[in-house]
Formats: C-alpha cells, structure tokens, sequence
C-alpha cells in the first residue's frame, strides 16, 4: 500500500512553530517512527508553502497512491482550488488538523476542503496522521 | 480501560434508517466486533433520543471511564446544553459522525460541540469510533 | 386507518394558554369530535414536552400506524433530532401549526421540519389537525 | 358559497411543466372534478403570469367571492404587491403551494405572503386547493 | 409566599464545574443558606437536565408557587419550548444566569427567555437567585 | 407646469383600504382639492397594479410633464425595473408614501428607489403629495 | 406658531462643507430669507455638534415650539439616544437630510430617528426646510 | 433556424437610456444588421416592460423557436416567475447583459435566472446578442 | 458605603416619559426613598444626556466610590467609549435597565456595556435600581 | 492578432476530470481544432496550478497579445491577485467558464474577477472559449 | 509647522489604563519628549471624552494647523459625526491607534474614520503618534 | 541593523499600474533612496506574486533580518497561509499599504493579516515604507 503524505503552508515549521498549538515534535521524526510502525505501507511525503503545487501534487499522486493523507494547513479555509483538485480525482483523501481548528479563530472554523474529502480528523495532534494511516490500513474508508 | 460510547437521537436506528447515507450495519452487531477486536478495553453503550439525558450520561460516564466517544447526532448542531457537559468533566471526549456533515445540508455545517472535545472524526462511517477507540487505545489524545 | 397525532411542548395547555393565540378549547375536547367525525379511523394521540421522546413516538409509530400528524411546537424551529426522525422513516407525515406561525415572531418563521415532511397545513387553528386527517383519509398526500 | 382560485405565473403549465415536480394533471382537468364534488359551491378561476394583475384580482374577488385561494407561485417570495393587497382587503385568503417549497432551492423559503393570508397549505400536490376548499366549506378559517 | 427554583442542564455540577466560571459552592449549600435567610419563605426546588421536564416544571410550578427564579442554563440559547411555556402562564419568572454570559462565547449572547421573563438578573454569580429572590420578598416586579 | 403623479399597486383602494394606515380620503377627492389650490398647473393621473405599466408611464411621462411625482407602493421595495426607469429619464421624479414606512415591517425598510430619485417624503399621509407639488412649483428640487 | 430647527453636527460648516454634496449657501443667509417668507412664524434655531446637546434640546423645544425640524447629521444613523427624545415628547417632529442619504455610503442607508418621526424630507437640498415648515404651516402633519 | 429575442423593462430606450453604460445604437438598428449578417436565421423580436408578459412570451417561444436569448433587465435580480418559466420550458435560453452588471452596484450581482439558463454573456455591449446568436448557430450551447 | 448612580440620556423624564414602559415615577423621588432606606449609604447622583459626559462621570467615580450603578439608556447600545471607561477603572459597575430591553426594538438587544460590567439586572422598572444597592450592599458581586 | 489564454488550477485535467460538468474533451484537442478554425489568429497557451503564476502570465501577456481568454478555475472566487492583475493592465481580458458555475455550490457563485474583465461568458462547456476568441475577432469587446 | 493631536475617550487615563494594553506612559510626559525631539514644531494638544467636542475641534483645528493626528478611541467604531468632520475640511488627518486594534474584540475591527483620512497608523504603542508626526514633518502624507 | 521587505502580487508593476491610486514611482528607484538614507541598515528586497512564495520568505526573513516588512497586495484580503506564517515567526512584521484600502472596494476592508503583525501603516503612498522603517530604526515597534 502506497499512502502520499502532502502538508501544506507552515507546516514545514512543526517542532518550531507556536509549539503550545502545534506540539514540539518536528514532521521528519514524527514520520520516521511512522515508517518503523508501519512497514509494509510505502509513505511519499511532501510540504508546499504553494497553494498551486499543493493542487498539482493531489494530481499526481492521484495515479501513484493508493490515499492521501492532505493537511492543507492554512488553505483549508480559502482554497476552491484545492477542493477542486480533491474532486478531481478518484484517490480517496483524508483531511487532518493537528489543533481543534474549531477551538480556534473564527476564520478557521469553515473548510472547503472537507466536503470533497473521504473523511477529516481533527485535533489529535500530529498522531491524526497516524489514525489516518490506520484507516487506511484498516481499509475503513 | 474504560470508554463509554454514547450515541444520540435515531441512531438506534442504525441499520434500517436512510442506508445510503448511515450504512446497513446496526450498531449492536458493530459493537460485538469492537469488543472482540479489543478484548482488553471495556465499553459501555448508551444510546438515548433525549438531549438532557445524554448530558447526564455524560456526567455519569466521566468518573465511571478513561474515555467517552460520542455521537451527538442531531444535537451536534444545536446543543449549548451537551457542550457544556463536556466542558464541565474532565475525562477527554472524542467526537464521531457516521457521515461527511460538510457534505449535508448547510444547518449541519456548524457543530456546537467540536470545541469542547478533545477531537473529531468524521466521515467514516459505522468505522469512526473503531478510529476513536484505537486514539484512546494508543493514548493519541 | 391508523393515525397518529403527536403534539410537541406547551400544546398540553391548549384552551388555557394564550387563548387570543390558540383558542379555548382543548385538545382533549377536540379529539373527541374528531373521533366522532371520523368514526372508521383508528386515532393514536401522543404529547410531550421533551424533544427526546418526540423522537422515540415518531420511531415507534412509524410501524404502527398509516400516517402522523405532527405538531412539533417550538421545536419546530430548533430540532434537527425530530427532522432526523422524519427523514428515518416512510410513513407520511403533516405538519401542523395552529396559529400562522409567519406572522409572529421572526425565530417562529423557520421551520426545520417542513422539507422533511409531506405537507404542511399553516393558521387554520385547532381545525388544522382536521384538514390533515382529511388528507390522510382522501389519500391525497 | 362562491371561491375565487387564483393562480400565479407558470401554473398555466400546470400537466406538462416538470411533473416531477408539479404532477402532470392540468388545473382545468382538476378544476372539472373538483367542481364535480363541490357542486353547491361556485368556483370563479383566473389565472395570470402578470403580478399586478393578481393584484387586481385580489382585489375584485374581494366582493365577488366568500374565499380566495391563491397560489402566487413565484411572486410568493417576491411581492410586497400582492400582499398588500391581501391585507387591503376582508376576505379570506388560503395560500396553496403545489410542491414542498421548503425543500426546494432557498429562495423559496421565504414567503411575503403567508403572514397576510388566514391559513397555508404547502406539498399536498395540486390536491391541496381541494383541502382549501374544503376548509372554506367546513367554514374552519 | 412560594418560590419555586429551576435549574437547568449542568447546574447539578455546581461546586465541582468549571470553578474559575461557576464559582466553588455547591447549589444544595446554597439553598440552605437561601432558607435559613428567608424563614418565611417556602422554597421548591428543581433541577433537570432534560429541556422538556423544565417546560413540565415550570407549568406545573404555575399553580404551586407566587414566582419562579429560572437558570435554563444551556437552554437559554436554544429554547423555543421554554420560552413559550413562560409564556403560557401567569406567575411571573425571574431569569438568572451566574457568570456574565456577555462576556463568554458569541452563542451565549441571545436568550431566546429574556423577553417572556419578568426580569433577568445576570453576573452576580450564586449570589443571583438571592437578588431574585429579594426582589419577590419585596414584590418588586 | 406638468405633473404627472403615478400611483402603484392598491393605492387605487385609498379611502376604504386599512384606513387606520392610510387614511380614509379616496385620491380622487384629494386630487379634485390639490387641481383647486394648483390651478395653474396641470395634472396627469395614472394609477396601475402593474409594475411594467408604471415603467411604461414613468417613460413617457418623462417627455409630456415637467416633474413626476411616483408613490411605488409595494414595487418600492422590488423593482431594480422601476428604478431603471427613472435612472433612463431626466425629468426629475420627487417619491411619495403616505404611511411612514420606517416604522413598519422589515421588509418596506429599503427602498430600491430613492437612490434614483431626486428627493423623498415620507409619512405625511396623503398631504404627502401636496408637499411634493409644492416642490416642484417652488422650483426647489 | 413656533417651530424649532435643530441641525446636528458639522451643519454649522454648510456653505463652506464640500459644496457638491451640501450646496454653498450658509444656513444663516436660508433662515434669513426663511424668517422673511414666514413672517407669521417664529423660528428657534440651535445647532450642536454634540449628541446629548441635542437630546437636551429636543427635551427643551417640546414645551418651547409647536413642532421640531431635525437634521441630526452624522448621529442619524446611529443615535439611540436622539431616537428615544424623540419618542419620549409629544411635539411632532419632521426629520429633513439635505443630501439624498441613500444615494451615499452604505451607513448612511440606515436611519435610526425616522421611524419615530412624524415625517421625513430627504434630497431636496437646504430647500427641504422650507417643505417642513411648509407642512408645519399647513397643519399636514 | 427561428431565434427569439425577448429584452425585458427599459431595454425599449437603447440608444438614449445612459449612453455611457448602454451605447447609442438603438435595438433596431442593430436587429436590422443583425439580421442582415444571418440571413439563414428567422429572428423573432420582443420587447415588454411587463415582467408577467417575459413570462407568457418565454412560454409561447418554446413552441416556435430553436432558441431563446434573454436580457430581463432589472427583473434579473428579482423575478423567480421568470426563472420558473426557463424552467418549465425545454428550448434552450441564453441570458444576455450589455453591461458587466457586476461591475455596478451590488443589488444588480446577483442573477435568479442564470442557473436556469444554459449559458450567459455579460459585458459585450450589444454585441451580446450577436455572440448569443452565433452560439445557436454554431449548435455550441 | 458611597455608591454612585449614574443615568444616560432621556432618564431626566422619568415620570413624564412614556409611562407604560417607563413607569410615573421620577427618579428624585425614587431616590428620596432609596436614601431613606439605606441611611448608612451615601448616594452620589448623576444624570446627562452626553455621552462623554458619562465616560467623565464614570472616571471620576472611580475614586470616589465603592460601586457605579449605570442605566446608559440609549448610548447602552452603541457606546464603545462608555465600555472603555468601565474597562479602564477597577470599582465594579453594575448596568441596570428599567425595562425589558430584549422584548423591545431588535436594536436594543445589543449591549456594548454588559461584559465590561460586573452584572447586570434588566427589568424590574424603577427597583432594579435597588436591587443594584441591595447587591453593593450584601457585598455580592 | 495574438490571443493568450491563460487556464487555472485543474484544468490541466479536462477531459479526464468530472466529465459530467466539464466534458470528456481534452484543452490540447480543442485548442488543435481552434487554431484550424482561426488560421489568422495566433494563439498563446499557458496553464497553471499556481494562482501567483497566473498573475505572472496576465502580467505578461499584457505586452505579447491583443486579448486575453481566462478561466481562472477555483481562483476565480478566491483571488484578489488576479483581479489586481487584470485592473493593473490595459489588455482586454475575457472571463470565461466551461460550467454553469450559478446552477453549482454556492461558493462558485460570486466571481472577484468579473468586475475587471471586459466581459464574461459562462456555461458554453468548452466552445464558450471559441465564442471569447469570435468575441476578440469581430472586436466586439 | 502646527500639528494638532486630538486624543479621544478614556486617552486622558493612559498610564494608569490597562496598562498591559495601552503602556504606561502618560500622554503628557510623551508629549513632553515629542516637543523637545521636534523643536522646530508647534503642538497643540486637546483631549476629550466628548464625541461633538471631538468634532468642534477637528473644525476648529483645520485652520489652525498644517496637520492633525487624530486617536478617536471609542468613536472610532461608530462616529459618523466625526468621520464627517474630517471629510468636511482639507487639512490632512493621520489616525493613529495605540493598540492593535485589528487583535481585540471584532467591535473593533471596523473603523468608520479610517476611510476619510490620509493616512492610519495602528499598533505601534504610544509611539504610534511620532510616526505621525514624523510622516508630516517629512511630508509625506 | 538588517529590514527585509516583502512585496507581494503585481507590486512589481507599481510605476506603471493604476498610477492615480499606487503614484508613478517604481519600487526599485525607491528603494535605492531609501537605502541611500539609511546606510547603516541592510536592506533585502523580495518581490513575488506567488503566495506560498512570500509564505517561504517569511519563514527565512524570520533568521536573516531583524525586522520584516509586508505589503501582501492582495493576498492581504485573502490568505491565512501568510497570516499563519507571521504567527510562526518571532521576528516583529510591519504591515504596510500604499493607498488607503479602507477608502476602497469593501472587499479590501478586511485583512487577515494585520491581527497577526506588530503594526499597520495605511495610505502614506510609497512613503509608508519609509515609515516602517523608521519603526524599526527608532526601535518603537
């Protein structure tokens, strides 16, 4: 099984960035005792600051992934682009949030992504990816 | 470990209600799997169509269990009452929903109840409190 | 014929409270002449100030009766748990507001229920429930 | 008895247009047998894609007739016109929708009308106006 | 004189909730205070957690007792059903909230009881229901 | 001097309609007394429950008289197509309404009209146009 | 017969206040040739740019003058307390704006004051003072 | 090829009407050539101010034309009749705007009749209707 | 004990000023009593229509008194500043409102004041001003 | 003439993506057939998933083509950018979109860009780009 | 050079106001540095609580001095009156907040004077007025 | 000292885009003397119209430079992804636009970006830059 990780805008920063929200773990630890955990899944990572490459990696891994794994990070609240990208496919994409986004700023409450999506996890910290890994194992999508 | 499922208004219905929609699983026979998947968790199951009555169980469950997962159904979107129970324990509170809501009618958009929760899975079907119990499991709260 | 007639919260007081509003007779008074008009229906009458139970009769009468006529009162405006109800099942059911809810307060002019039932009947007073069996009985729903 | 209907635009096409939505029975042909069960009433019919023409009707069937039913189809949720001329005048009016305007696209949702008429009957078909009339007959407005 | 009080969903938590909000006193402390305060007054008190028992309460409160002090704590947003059994009957009802819900979260700023109440009493924390009280002892509503 | 005073829906019922809004003189009297007081200036009447048809006059009042005075009545608050109309023309249109509108429904709130107009009085009952002649006499618009 | 004109803020710069909108002549040069055309008349004029000297002054012109002209500026649109003056004395009181106010900014659509007024003048330059002391003169108020 | 043109309320004054905006060619002007470039092509023109008589046109259209092209002017942003009758209808409507009304003022944004419509052309000037005609005539719709 | 007592705009009528809603009593005289009640408090009264007045008042108050008892009338609803003069001292503030705002106008629902107060007591006419007292005094807030 | 059209985020995808909304056609076959069918013409083509590419490319174009063809896909409800870019060049820019973006989600119905482009053609499937070219042809812009 | 600085409600508590928002430094010891780092400019220094004195000084400043720094505090969300002052005159207005105002309460978030001034200037802590000052003796306004 | 300053979409066209509103200066001839003003400060200049660019920028301007300066054109209106990344950083950011957005569409009234930023400086033209700077060289951010 091939699992495509994307992280969006600032999520290259997890470790350093605002740590009391976003925990002080940074995403290349955290993904390698994902490996170790889940040996027989073939992980492909990627992380755009860029909306547009965001957009043409969705497209890709479309044909190379058996899921995704899309935290869109600040373009969850903005981006038809994305969603469309998401539509586009057949791929089923699961959507994650680290913090409670609904605990948060108002202009974090709405995601245009989420409708688009086989199913979103929130607030979990950066082990919402690891639940979503194991949906995918657990073929429960 | 304890959990304490607690699932709201018509989902004893599960099984027979709008299948396209909830599945055609009832919840009785999922909850057999779950208990034999995780023979070491115990789990509690309460379901009731009265609001005020899943604010008591609530209550009640946060000194008799490690965890509660709940299904609020439709009071997710209109309980200030249910929320405030949540707020008022301590025990961490994992939030499900059987189907994409964002993908619903817009009066489902909104939930009153995710910011009080320590996270939400949504979209999964009968399967997203398999996901939740596997958080509480991990101890990935 | 079986019909159920479920009423909703305050509508216990009819002929007591707010008479200018809902007229001076009460509900008792009124089924009986509607059984007397009706003599070849089975009528099943149902009250009930809380939201939960509302739910659990619409459940229950869905397999004992041919169609429902509901009253949901000032649930009407905030229930999503009863429109659920509706949606999970197949047997008709008409909605009925005493007054013309239109033309009282601005929170009375939403009904979340109405595009879950089969019609509405709006301002005809105490008779509304009248109109409803009529329809259930010209099978004209 | 005299009962004045009066149909808005589009209700012309009443048979042919989406009978999916709105039956495929033509007014005349309902009109026939409805004037066939109420034989001691008298039925005035006019219909009119023209707004301030039903106006003008509102207004001459004020004295010609002892009950109106209207059915504004689009001007429903538009015409400030024609509800002024339902509240200019003394008798009584019933609103009657075909289809289940609330489960139809929002701008539906709202009526100008409704506060102004005695009584709504909404989603019966075009077997609704029958229920109107039978409400103007059993004098229960 | 009579003074029924009325408690809505998670007052029973009193003490133990949210300390820094609600405050540390349990309510049952409190009443006792309230009666050796008011020795010539007679207290009923009443706490639901269940939206509709509150409408069953404060109907059957109307012949039972001179005033009602009514907390609907997370009702207070939500509750058509409430308002209109305050509605529906002639005592008069004082509403209290202990903390200053205006300064809390936006869906705690409209009560949909305020204005079917003979007056509200908001912010002073336990200390609220003595104030109400007062305020039926020297009949100044 | 021309003036040309256009009427909208239902004013046609001044004198017998809601004369506790409207009053209870009928425009043909008020018009006999302002054709005294004014009699160096001719008037053209047009009253119409059309909204096309007052578009229809406001075009070719435009070239026969030298101010218009238009009391839209319900369209007010509806028609971009009446707005349009004065808009298109250079004949300065003074509105007219009788009741104070700001002080009734919601909906009569906004006018789609006076943007285009070159001046507005409202609330002086029928007196209202009189005030509006006295304008155009007075060469103060 | 005595009328007082209030005018609110920055009316004390008319002449000089951006000519397009306001036009160039002073208010004391209009009430000049005001106070000629109206011998009969006794006029009391008071500005301020401050709201409560305003509402001082509606309080006080009550028992001083048959009937009040307001121009409260800036504070229409958002001055409860003008408001409110109004509403608490029995003086009529005709609100005048020089512009027409919904022809401008969006804030300025808005007026809180009309609809407790007995009339309202909008567009008609400063000339629109004379109207209202035309209606008081006339008695069609 | 048989194309029906029908302009709706003002669309009569092209060619004097705020020239800035709608250009100086009358529409006959530009239906003479137009009908001189398609020779092969039956255009049947109609023009009312009336929005009920956009209605009972639109019907009539659908027998006699291949094709519609639409311009309701003002009654685009608030005539649900004339929505209806696209609806109800099986030929193909084009809706075209000579202005880009979404660069104009924010009531003319919104279109109740485009998601109706098979396609819409806004922003051409009169030239519109021509890319409209050649849209039918390319069988591109 | 020096507990001032400040009043906003219109309170200088008290007793003339709309009677139904405001009662007849003025509020010398209310105070006359109040004094006479609680004669080991000193009572510093201060009323204005300004409201920077009030921001004065309340400055000053600060180091003067142990409590502020503030009924801001009309500027309740729109006073930011008011709201940062309580903000910026530290003696608690108690709103008080004779009537029962939120079963009046909608713009008196909004309190700009409330969550800058230490509580707030709404409708029980003249006496919730006592009941303000009886709060300081009891030490209750 | 030289004519650059410029395709948004996923339109890389036509032919393959939801063939149902967008056709099963793809953008390099059309456009193989335009440059047959508009010899004279040259064309310019250019996608791009990244929102700040696209504005590079308007930017551009600007001095390369006599019009610009732009379907700005999920950008267009999104960008200020890209509407900053068409205001900021003198280049014509035609709007167009394959879909009838007003029959889909409401988040595709209001456009940022339309207001700076000199026209818009929407739901002509993948031919409305031949109409914007035909358009740019007859100079009709 | 003459620079006029208006400070608003509640800026004459700097230094001892909530000092963790504003700072605390008094304005008159900043005024003291301002004066000695700016010899060669002439300041004049006003503050009052008093939206219509606000306003008499904005006029009154206009002809006094080159230039006016303008902190309205709480007025700056709702003045109207004031907004129009700076529109009424020329000399150019700089508006300066000391907090961040675009981080507090959304009441905030809106200003209905930046608009009709030069320039804004918001977030620099007392600062913020130097810069100000700065941008005039610099002109660069 | 080291200023990075960060353009965003279609700055890099100022001196020839919409002049009357951005002036006839390009950035680059600012910038150099602004460099020749301040020569002991290090200036880094970035320009890009990609936001997910500037959102890379931010991050590494955060370890280069001391302070950063930010005019995200358009993307101001729209972009969390850049807000999140100012929030990520420590290194203090000044927000700067060239004309007064708050005078502009309404759709550039709101920033997400300023809550997030030390300061804003609106509509000083070119020169706000400046002003920026001299925030940071006098070290009063």
């Amino acid at each position: 099984m091939v699992i495509t990780i994307i992280n969006g805008p600032n999520l290259n920063l997890l470790g350093s960035r605002e740590s009391s929200i976003y925990g002080d773990k940074t995403f290349e630890d955290f993904l390698k005792s994902l490996k170790k955990s889940y040996s027989n899944t073939e992980f492909i990572y990627y992380q755009s600051n860029i909306e547009g490459e965001i957009v043409d990696k969705i497209q890709s891994a479309a044909s190379e992934s058996d899921g995704i794994i899309l935290n869109a990070g600040g373009y969850t609240h903005t981006s038809v682009a994305i969603r469309d990208a998401i539509s586009a496919i057949v791929t089923p994409v699961i959507e994650v949030h680290i913090s409670n986004v609904m605990a948060r700023e108002e202009f974090r409450h709405i995601s245009l992504i989420s409708s688009a999506c086989s199913g979103t996890i929130t607030g979990f910290g950066i082990n919402g990816y690891e639940l979503a890994v194991e949906a995918f194992v657990r073929k429960i999508i």
